[in-house]
C-alpha cells in the first residue's frame, strides 16, 4: 500500500477535488465508498447546511472523507473599489434590467473559523483540507484534536516548503492546468504558476510529506504519469463534473462536452482570485483578469445577479464554468466507476 | 522498437530540442551519436555558417540528425512601430550610453526559403523540423525530395490537426512549460496555451502520427511520465543547457543553476514572439509582454545593443535567458551521458 493510502486510510491513491458550487455530499460519498478520498467543499456552506452535509456523509459511508475550507484573510470592505467594479459592469446591468443599487455587497465566502471547527468536532472528519494556505496554529490544533489529517495546496516550491513547515500532512501540487481557484497564497504573481510536469517533481524533491498531483489529470494514463513523476497520488476534479452525483448545472455540463472546453483561462472576475474556467462572454469582453475586480471574495456579489439572469435565459455568459485545461476525461458515468477507472488503469 | 524510432531511424525516443543561440553542431553530434536525435538550430545561421555546421555534423556522425528552421512570414517594416519600441527602451539607451540612431533595424531571423532548401539538398539532412507551422508545399516537397522526415510543433489540438493535414511526419506537442519560443502559429491568444499534462493526451488522441512531448521534461521520470501519457517520445531542451557541448553563456549557465531559474515567464521583448525565459530586469521593468514590441522577429535589433553592453559588464539583465519551467534536470555533464540517462531511467 502506498504512502498516501497509509496516511489517509484510503484504498486508492486518488482524491476527488473539492469543487464548491458543483457538488455536495453525494459525490464525496460515492468516491469514498469506491475507495478514493471523497471531498466536501464547505466554503460556501452555512452552519446548518454544513451540519446536514456532514450528517449525510456519516450516514452513508464509514470510509475516510475530506472536508475543504478556504482560509483567506477576510478583506476590509472597500466602497470605492466596489463602486469602480460595479461601474465596469454597468452596461450589463442595463442590458439585463438589473438595478445595481439593489445588489447587496456580500462577503461571498467566509474563511475557516473557530465556530466551524467546533461544528466539525462533532463529526470528526478524518481529513480536513485547506485552500490558500493553512489556518492559524490554534485552529489547526483544534482540527488535529480529533485526529484529522491536514492537506493543503501548493502552487510553488516555496509554498510547499511553507506548508510542510506549518504542519500539512499531505501537499497537493496544483499545476497550472488545474481548474478552479489557484491555491497560491505566498505570491500573487501569475508567472510563478507552472505546469504539473514542472511543479510536481520539484515539490516532490523539496518536501518529505506525500505529494499529490493536481492539474490536467483526466484518465488512468494521467494517473500513471503523475505517479511516474513521483506523486504519491492524484487529485482529480474536472473529470468528475459530468457524474450524476455532481450538481454541475446543465449549462456547465454542456460547455464541458463542447469545443468550448478547449479554451480556459485564469480569471479573477467571478470571485477576485485567479481561478481557471472555460472562457465566457464576461471573460472575453472584460479580459479574464481585471485590475478593478475587488480582492477575493468581494468580486462575487456584483456578478451574481448577472449570472442568475443569464442562466435563467439558458446562458452561461456570466457563469464561472470552472474547468481544468484537460476536460477530455469528463464522462457522464457514476463517480464510483470513474474512480475505479482512474485508479485502475 | 517504438514508432518514433522507426520513423526517424534513431535508437532512443528522444529529440534534443534545437536551441538557437546556445548550441551548434557539437551538441547535435553528441546527442545523435548517443542514439537520440541531435538538432541543429539554423534560424540565425547565414549560408556559410550553415554549410560549415552541416559539414561538421556529417564529418562526425553517421546517425540521423535534425536541422531546425523558423517559417514565419517576413513582416513588413514598420518605422513608426519601431520608433515607439525604441522610445520605450530610451531610458536604457541613456543608461548605457548607446546612440539609438546608430542601431540598425535588422530582420533578426529569416524564414526558411528556397535558397536554404538548395543548400540543404547537398547535405540531405535526414530530419528537418520547423517552428511556427510549415513552409509552403513547394518548399516542403523540396525537403522531402531527399527523403527527409518533417517535424513541427503544435501548441493546440487545432495546430496538431493542421500539421498532420499538411504533411508533418512527427508532431511535437509543446506544453506551456517549454522554454524558448512558443510554436503557436494558428493563434496569438496566450490563454490557448496549455500545460503538457493537458496538451499531450489531447493531441495524441487527435492525430495518427507519432507525437513527441515537450515542456517540463527534465529527467528519466519525466520521460516515463510522457510515455505513460501516450507520447511516442520526448523533446528535451533546457536540461542540455549546461552540457559542455552547448554554447550557453556563463551568465545563462549561472542563472540556470540559481533560484532565479524557478521564475520564468513568456516574453515578447527579445524577439517579438512569446518565448519562455528566466525573468530578467528588462522583463520585470517593461512587463514580460509588451504591447509596443514589434512583431517577430523585428523586436530583436533594438534590444541587441543593450544585451551586448550588459553582458559585457557581466549582467544578464537584457539577455534572453531561455529556459523551461523545470530546470531541475540541468547538469554539467556530457550530452551523451545526459541523453542515456534521460532515456534509460
Amino acid at each position: 500500500m502506498g504512502l498516501l493510502q497509509q496516511v489517509l486510510g484510503i484504498e486508492l491513491p486518488l482524491i476527488q477535488a473539492p469543487m464548491a458550487g458543483v457538488q455536495g455530499s453525494a459525490l464525496a460519498v460515492a468516491v469514498s465508498n469506491a475507495g478514493g478520498l471523497g471531498s466536501l467543499p464547505c466554503a460556501m456552506l452555512g452552519a446548518e447546511a454544513l451540519r446536514a452535509e456532514l450528517a449525510s456523509i456519516r450516514a452513508q459511508t464509514a470510509k475516510p472523507f475530506n472536508v475543504n475550507f478556504f482560509c483567506h484573510h477576510t478583506p476590509v470592505a472597500d466602497p470605492a473599489g466596489e463602486a469602480a467594479w460595479r461601474q465596469s459592469l454597468a452596461p450589463y446591468y442595463v442590458e439585463f434590467g438589473i438595478d445595481p443599487s439593489a445588489i447587496p455587497a456580500g462577503p461571498g465566502r467566509l474563511p475557516f473559523d473557530a465556530a466551524t471547527a467546533d461544528l466539525l468536532a462533532a463529526f470528526k472528519p478524518p481529513v480536513v483540507s485547506f485552500h490558500f494556505g493553512l489556518p492559524s496554529d490554534a485552529l489547526l490544533a483544534r482540527v488535529r484534536s480529533w485526529g484529522a489529517k491536514v492537506i493543503s495546496s501548493a502552487t510553488t516550491v516555496e509554498e510547499a516548503r511553507w506548508l510542510e513547515a506549518h504542519g500539512a500532512d499531505v501537499i497537493v501540487a496544483q499545476g497550472l492546468e488545474a481548474g478552479g481557484h489557484r491555491g497560491m497564497f505566498l505570491t500573487d504573481e501569475l508567472s510563478t504558476q507552472v505546469g504539473t510536469f514542472a511543479l510536481l517533481p520539484q515539490i516532490v524533491h523539496a518536501v518529505r510529506v506525500p505529494v499529490v498531483a493536481a492539474g490536467g489529470i483526466a484518465d488512468a494514463a494521467g494517473v500513471r504519469a503523475a505517479l511516474a513523476l513521483g506523486a504519491a497520488g492524484v487529485q482529480v476534479g474536472t473529470a468528475y463534473l459530468l457524474c450524476p452525483e455532481a450538481t454541475t448545472s446543465a449549462i456547465h455540463r454542456a460547455a464541458l462536452t463542447s469545443e468550448a472546453a478547449r479554451h480556459t483561462a485564469l480569471t479573477n472576475l467571478y470571485t477576485g482570485h485567479p481561478a481557471r474556467g472555460i472562457m465566457t462572454r464576461l471573460m472575453r469582453e472584460q479580459g479574464p483578469l481585471s485590475a478593478v475586480a475587488p480582492v477575493f471574495p468581494l468580486a462575487t456579489s456584483a456578478v451574481a445577479p448577472l449570472r442568475a439572469k443569464a442562466e435563467g435565459m439558458g446562458s452561461g455568459d456570466f457563469s464561472p464554468l470552472w474547468a481544468g485545461q484537460n476536460a477530455s476525461g469528463c464522462r457522464a458515468v457514476p463517480a464510483a466507476q470513474l474512480t475505479r477507472e482512474l485508479a485502475g488503469g
